[in-house]
């Protein structure tokens, strides 16, 4: 392998895999990032066993020569020490592998030398099969991530929570993640066939989420049912799929309520995250919301040591019985709103002990389930 | 106690002391900020037992009235909570202090209590003798700590190493730091009558380098044989000083040397700094320098582990011996180049195992002195 390419693009590219890559791995080879040069231009591979991120660096960008490839090969290497030391190289990088696996790297009147991993031993990227696909405009996914992942289980003690479900029917994508205690649900209208259902990881969906790539631009999906491929523009992310059985969370939702208020979005998550100043020596944030009368809510928080808080908002319209007060975690609420772009959002409370459903004034493709806690 | 003021005017006034102050401070009350509202304006006190911060919002800035005090009081509140807190209200904040010692703070349709202590029990600032002062500009002050703050020692077995010692003499301030493996000294030109010198505490200096002042305002020194303070226009420091006798330094530097270098500063940082890549599985950073010939030195480093690394530098001047091969902790070498702003330094070259001497090219204000590593 011999090639020059210019170091900062080299390590742009590196970014994405190399935050994935953990340099005390279990096991060793996967401490380094693969290099390929190859026909097509370079290809970077990273893994933390979970995923693997696959990036291409192009030969040619617009007609212009990226990379300047005088010999084919592949060697795996250190990516904490590549990475770090591209960063304080000149730009100008001469890449060749050593007979041993080793690579040099010149650079100006630098020289300096990597040790690497015998190439053959990395591991194996499964092999999809191309007619299990989908088309999945990438700003769309992301909004149905960033709206579901949060809601995802901290625990591994039930594993299937901690994923998200991925559920695609006729012209539609499912978005669901729950911890039992909370539900996130978000629909995205796509151009679909398919009828599938995975369980992604979230730790897989929140890398997903840092590649840089445009929200218009599209992303295909690959599935077998051990994998998931996203596959954009110059990046690939392959996942492991969490097996078990996603709780039916349809059944969850409550159908009616005793009184639903509609409210300022961006109002009440300043007054939830003001109270949880007051709220993080409770174990689970409690933040106290209460109907005062047909025009306002109170939102509270106390602390014994510390001290209280207490606010009033305005009720922007109200349905129902004007008497209800439930403690919630605050922090759960927080996360709820943050995902919700529109002005004013509904609250729909069930009654004594039963969850709140959370939900945009006007579209039904986002819903939000949050359980009160007990405060006695 | 009854003000009114700017919610985010009094948050910037205690971003410099909350720093200071330890939620969980052994003194329960140190966790604590004292606001004083009295004729001159607000005073916020934070302490960390070895430093008093305290700061000035006066009422009046440019003759706009900044705070409405309506009665003259003191509280000690939780520092954590206020900040915090603050950050999250809307603007117009109107404190007042209940009966017990706890605040009440009205912003908006948001009433918040924070509990408070004692005020009484707030440890009493040092009293300073206004007669033992000396004024220096803060630019030339800082640039001096700068200078020299990096080379105090880490470990607490030797107190008085772990800070800068400065000697005040006719028109001159002098800051000494050493951890006895490398020196750093800076002179520094100010208009002085006293004969003086303490030894201060790193963390304290590194604190004052935090205060936002502007380079040309001067700082007023006071001190007593314990305290010295730092006063600027709204703050005052107050650190302890620590104790003991500061190693006689003079002795040290080297009066001649086998062989003097002259080299580009930035260039001689950056190679540093990669061969520094390598050095880290080394307990001491090890990067070897070698005088190759007349004209260039050769900057290396290795890990066995890992890989290797070397590059030549361009030598502007050379004086002495050109066969000079020594190796150095490469952090040590780069926080000495770090405080020097011209274009070249010289390195001084003293033989085997002896200290090599670090100076800008035409200053002789400043001076660095560091030990070579044993290899064997």
């Amino acid at each position: 392998m011999d090639f020059k390419v210019s170091g900062s693009l080299f390590t742009s590219a590196m970014s994405d895999i190399n935050k994935v890559i953990s340099s005390r791995s279990v096991i060793p080879i996967l401490s380094g990032i693969k290099i390929v040069a190859n026909e097509n231009g370079l290809t970077l591979t990273g893994s933390n066993s979970d995923i693997f991120i696959e990036r291409i660096i192009p030969s040619l960008i617009n007609g212009e020569k990226i990379v300047e490839i005088s010999e084919f090969g592949n060697v795996v290497v250190l990516s904490k020490y590549l990475n770090e030391l591209l960063k304080k190289l000149p730009d100008d990088i001469h890449m060749k592998s050593d007979f041993n696996g080793s690579i040099t790297i010149k650079s100006g009147n630098i020289e300096t030398k990597l040790n690497g991993f015998d190439s053959n031993e990395y591991p194996k990227l499964p092999e999809m099969d191309s007619d299990n696909n989908v088309k999945v405009p990438f700003g769309k996914l992301m909004e149905a991530i960033k709206q579901t992942g949060f809601a995802v289980s901290k625990s591994e003690s039930r594993p299937v929570l901690t994923g998200v479900k991925m559920e695609f029917q006729q012209n539609k994508l499912i978005c669901t993640a729950t911890d039992s205690h909370r539900l996130a649900r978000r629909e995205v209208h796509i151009e679909s066939e398919i009828q599938q259902s995975f369980v992604v990881p979230s730790t897989s969906l929140s890398e997903l989420m840092h590649l840089k790539e445009s929200e218009s631009s599209n992303v295909d999906i690959y599935y077998t049912n051990n994998f998931i491929v996203f596959k954009t523009a110059n990046s690939s992310l392959y996942s492991r799929l969490i097996e078990g059985s996603f709780p039916n969370v349809q059944a969850l939702v409550p159908s009616e309520s005793k009184s639903t208020i509609t409210i300022n979005t961006k109002g009440l998550m300043e007054g939830i995250d003001r109270a949880c100043v007051f709220s993080t020596e409770w174990k689970n944030n409690n933040v106290n919301l209460k109907i005062v009368d047909d025009a306002r809510i109170k939102i509270a928080s106390n602390a014994t040591e510390v001290g209280m808080i207490e606010e009033y908002q305005e009720i922007i319209q109200i349905d129902g019985q004007n008497d209800i007060q439930m403690t919630f975690d605050g922090r759960f609420m927080l996360e709820a709103l943050k995902g919700i772009q529109e002005e004013n959002v509904t609250i729909s409370f069930g009654g004594m002990m039963k969850p709140i459903v959370i939900k945009p004034q006007h579209s039904g493709a986002c819903l939000n389930l949050i359980s009160p806690l007990r405060t006695y």
